[in-house]
């Protein structure tokens, strides 16, 4: 089995396909989101591990938006804590630093400990793995923000560990691929929609669920990127495509919605 | 009448004051949108102009959260379009530029162009007003993306303007400060809320407004910054607090939120 991922060795994504799929899983970095479905469209992976929702910055638009895109559907889902360190070459000093390289979630979520140290200019590069491998060939007084694993592939020293905001910062990644899984009695159903413009819509559309008793274990809601002030929706909902009730509601929503796409259903992450 | 606003001169914020309360109005620059408060809690401006809603971006969380925080109203809203411009040191040229900075909100908005610029290195810097003066200051082949008047104040040349991803990209602002406007007939009650936990909370909710016609203008979900996976809600609604079935509607909510603020009964903007 091969699993794709977002970034270059180290990067977060990489310990959630070793969680998810054992150490023995072939790992195929991509520059970014978009490569890692593709390498799954084109055959060069069998699965794309990708991030879906962080427990402080929220759904990730642009794994929805691929998800949107392509013809494949979520298999699983697995939380792991992110744990940001500030790591730089052996030698250099946290007071010496100047400039700190990240992906914009990372320096996002370090938002307090870069206020507390205002001397480091912040540097926003395409994943927290890239930066600590530029950290670690260009030298100077320069920093990474990223994973241990980052720091110890790339011979770097962490000057601080889990200098994220929030201690309990959690990522949910999901595995994408084109297995339809079969019920196990303990499912999630994930969807995105947009409503039809009426009164009460978003009232009405909760009601297909609520009426049916189905538990909804996430809904988020964001601008809409083809109409300015209008919203899409993304639902995950307790339950398998495979029971009647959440066809039933999935039949009821489409009433209402102007666009719906299902994206899996998959066993529920203890 | 003086408003504090987030950024340097050339702000888009202060574009929007000018809108707002005309070009006579005192603007007062704050380094972030808590100074932005602070500044009408301790008497140096009568409001804040603050940006609270993005076309693509969407909610900025931040305001939200200094809404909550501070004993303030919201008095009015107006959207302005927001067109993004490259600029650098007069005689510098695009194909030169090795470094971009910009707020990360601005380099967001050009993410496509920025893409097809692989060569221009990411720099998030606190306001796009703020980047600008750093690249008038320190030369070389850098360049800020901010707004026009940007440019003009700070001495630079606009090297391509409208870069933004939406060509409709457009901010909500609102005023911020101590008076609470008399309905008007066609008025705005923004508020947050978070729900308890309960099976179909969110469907609950909206009934609440559904049951009583109040049609909802906005409805954005956000995680909560106190519990993993939970949602604070963004809502605003039409109607006036003075309305019975406003004042209502929201004591029924409180039978259904762990938590309730009303940030303020305003005029809708046409």
């Amino acid at each position: 089995m091969r699993a794709a991922f977002q970034g270059e060795h180290g990067a977060f994504s990489e310990a959630a396909i070793k969680a998810m799929l054992g150490e023995a899983a072939g790992r195929v970095p991509c520059p970014d989101l978009a490569g890692a479905f593709r390498a799954v469209v084109e055959g060069r992976a069998e699965v794309a591990v990708v991030p879906i929702e962080n427990s402080l910055g929220g759904s990730i638009d642009e794994t929805y938006e691929q998800l949107l895109r392509h013809d494949l559907v979520i298999e699983g889902e697995l939380s792991i804590p992110i744990r940001q360190c500030l790591m730089a070459r052996p030698g250099v000093g946290v007071g010496e630093i100047a400039r700190v390289y990240s992906h914009p979630q990372g320096l996002a979520q370090c938002r307090r400990f870069l206020e507390a140290h205002p001397g480091m200019a912040l540097h926003a590069v395409y994943d927290t793995a890239g930066a600590a491998r530029m950290v670690a060939a260009e030298g100077g007084p320069i920093a990474a923000i990223g994973s241990e694993e980052a720091a110890r592939l790339y011979g770097l020293a962490v000057l601080e560990a889990g200098i994220q905001d929030d201690p309990g910062n959690t990522t949910r990644f999901i595995r994408v691929g084109r297995e339809r899984r079969a019920p196990t009695g303990a499912d999630k159903t994930s969807l995105m929609f947009a409503l039809k413009d009426m009164p009460g819509a978003l009232f009405k559309a909760l009601a297909a669920f609520a009426l049916r008793d189905i538990n909804l274990k996430k809904l988020q809601s964001r601008p809409s990127r083809e109409r300015a002030w209008h919203y899409a929706f993304y639902v995950d909902l307790e339950g398998h495509l495979g029971d009647e009730r959440v066809r039933r509601a999935l039949a009821h929503l489409e009433e209402l919605t102007s666009a719906l796409k299902v994206l899996g259903s998959y066993p529920q992450a203890v």
